[in-house]
């Protein structure tokens, strides 16, 4: 006899493809889910194909958007202010500086950073997208929130210059933050002081 | 706005029902899944699915038992000794049982333990089950596996004094220090257990 009989035994396989779960962990998880009721199983099972399904991405910010609409919630509100768009580099950052309540503005995700060494060139990233809506003459300040990480600090240096052209503000966060960790994992409180404290260039 | 967009939240708050996952790791683990692609999605949730639809309770020893067979693998080979069986509180305790591959007897699970302030009785346990089994006379030995915890403690006395009319040999899992612990460390439970399980050499 294996380990686990063989619907244990795929679960357990299917929970070791999450971040940071072993063997003991997974087998735990498969366990608890042999526990739940079929309903509550059906519902776990439903969620998982549903945030495939129903996430897309939203053609004006490339942010996380719901099926159920065209643009993003944020995109498409009429309280949110859109001549200030901060520039993050995932759409799960989006999420990450929504906790900052104060910020009223919209965003743009650029899917990345520039890395060379990953061949992660400009053209792989919205930074065209980000020019052409700078173009339009609608945005008036850029708050640069990406990473302050190396790739992140070139794709911020790189954004500055391709933006220099335009009578727009160009700022960054200010990174209370410990340079070298990522916003993910930042308390609220310090990313609201970031946001306060950001400094425009040219200062 | 949410924190999160609809179907993500809706897998965080499924992700936060397994054990020990909080909004942080339950949020990692979405943006995981929402990472994988559209086939791996749906083999994830079918194996969530399939636990709940593919495992069901062996009759003989009520362990777990694949769908495919009428009673479970153990129950049902040829080179397991039908005479020796091995009781345990839960069905995963078979396949923690099963990792010393030196067993070859079969088991019993009793579906918890003895526990009057949980309203537990004989009852709710596999006990009759199991005094039917010894009763059809294929049994020789019974190895009690219960925790050494007062209600498996409990359980073990229990089991015991049913089984004395029967003319068979019923142990306990000798409990003592863990194979390459150190003494230092054990509890005092722990090493009283050991010194009163003592054996003489020569035995």
């Amino acid at each position: 006899m294996a380990d686990y009989i063989a619907p244990i035994g795929r679960l357990i396989e299917e929970f070791r493809r999450l971040p940071g779960v072993g063997a003991k962990t997974a087998a735990r998880y498969a366990f608890a889910v042999l526990n739940l009721s079929e309903e509550a199983a059906s519902s776990f099972a439903e969620a998982i194909v549903g945030i495939k399904r129903d996430v897309h991405t939203c053609p004006v910010c490339f942010g996380f958007c719901d099926s159920s609409r065209e643009v993003c919630e944020i995109c498409s509100s009429d309280v949110r202010d859109k001549r200030t768009v901060c520039v993050v580099e995932n759409p799960k950052d989006v999420m990450v500086m929504e906790k900052v309540r104060g910020y009223r503005g919209t965003y743009h995700v650029l899917g990345g950073t520039l890395s060379p060494l990953d061949n992660v060139t400009p053209d792989n990233l919205k930074l065209k997208e980000l020019a052409d809506r700078v173009e339009k003459g609608e945005i008036e300040e850029i708050i640069i929130a990406t990473n302050p990480t190396p790739t992140g600090d070139t794709t911020a240096a790189y954004i500055v210059r391709m933006l220099e052209e335009y009578p727009i503000k160009v700022s960054r966060l200010a990174y209370g933050i410990p340079v070298g960790a990522d916003i993910e994992y930042a308390d609220e409180v310090t990313l609201y002081r970031a946001m306060e404290g950001r400094r425009y260039f040219g200062d």
